[in-house]
């Protein structure tokens, strides 16, 4: 009796074809909103410091920390409201002693202030001073410049597939390009003398050809690129042929 | 001081959002190799039995099994192969008692034949004949017509999202068009004094717009169709003029 199969487990089989596997390094540049699923192709660096401005992270009053050293709600600090900086615009003021400058959360800081008084803690004291109920420390409520990225920092590897908040992330830098690696290329071989197009009605003995379809789904669920190259016969010739024609045009070839 | 937050939880919020939700009621017919990801509109029904003939699953020879009935390794029922069936042709013999016909996995059996001996059940016995050494019952190693799928099974319920392997499901059974429900189109707004285009260095107190591409393609991976509105800024009308444009061309609305 001849032996039918020489089988080879998927690990096994994987290890032979490792060697012969060369990584794309072909690479393009596309806009970061287009970018969904794709694998960046170089080390990327962050151009700028982010957030570029100290930040409030609450709404209350930008201060001088000092200011507030010592406050209680017995005895409030008195503070004179001499800006009010509404998210969007730059720190048109700049605080002397004792002063405050109303802040909203995401919006700038007024020059001098080093600290951010949350609403709550204080209370309106005539039209144009408040009391803080408590002290503040320099950097409370404010994100610095260059906390969440530094310029310079690696944001990304090359590798890395690019998600929904990559593309954010990206954007928030001013990134509006990225560099990624060109789609693998998967071509698809169907063999079997039993095989006919899915859109005809098979004669007895033949069926549709499935497979060349359900595999072009997976690779492009993948992130790669079908290349259907057709049906073979179960003949050597015509499948070495078919399997040119795959290699040929493809990265990589798929023969069912 | 007055609250500053009405704060609903998202099952809140769904909830009171739902009795405004309406289906997607609109459907279009695709071909099913362009149908991965879209979803479902129409109950579908198979069109026809699977597989469409009697089908070996094994490497040997279709026999009536009667024949085999009795046989053992000592006794072996002895049969003359009277034809060949290669995968891919209809069966064009018919047996008569004492008679088998080479049969291959997922080729059809000879007419009259109800099973099918595994090769290595058997031995050559001359040029013609084989003998079988183990008897099998009627409908072993066969596929019988429809038992994968019958003529009017329900296949696919509206509302399922296609697979791959849907695709090959599909196919096999020759549905090469499927009826599906138009992609969602949802609306993104971003709101904001603070932000610029991504594409801009934003002035001092400003930030990009990170919101609307993140979202965006969010809203693509969940199969639907993103459609960018733009910014708008802290104010009202603004606000409601840029939520009624995504209303008129969406289905729905991101307002962030």
């Amino acid at each position: 009796m001849p032996e039918f199969f020489n089988v080879r487990s998927p690990s096994q089989a994987f290890d032979d074809l490792r060697p012969h596997i060369s990584a794309i390094t072909e690479r393009e540049t596309i806009p970061a909103t287009s970018a969904l699923g794709r694998v960046i192709a170089d080390e990327i660096h962050s151009p700028e410091d982010l957030p570029t401005f100290p930040k409030s992270t609450m709404d209350g009053f930008s201060v001088r920390a000092r200011d507030t050293f010592g406050a209680s709600e017995t005895l409030p600090a008195m503070l004179e409201v001499v800006a009010d900086i509404p998210t969007g615009t730059g720190p048109d003021a700049a605080l002397n002693v004792g002063e405050a400058a109303v802040a909203y959360t995401g919006g700038a800081l007024a020059h001098n202030a080093d600290a951010v008084v949350m609403i709550e803690r204080t209370q309106p004291a005539d039209e144009s001073s408040i009391e803080v109920l408590r002290p503040v420390a320099p950097g409370e409520n404010v994100i610095q410049v260059g906390e969440d990225v530094h310029t310079g920092d690696a944001l990304f590897s090359p590798g890395h597939t690019i998600r929904p908040q990559d593309i954010g992330g990206l954007l928030a830098l001013g990134i509006t390009d990225v560099p990624v690696l060109r789609k693998p290329r998967v071509a698809i071989v169907s063999t079997g003398d039993e095989l006919v197009a899915p859109d005809t009605s098979p004669p007895p003995g033949k069926i549709r050809d499935i497979n060349t379809y359900t595999i072009a789904a997976r690779v492009v669920q993948c992130g790669a690129e079908p290349v259907i190259i057709g049906l073979a016969p179960d003949e050597y010739e015509p499948q070495l042929q078919a399997a040119r024609d795959g290699i040929r045009t493809a990265d990589a070839l798929i023969f069912s």
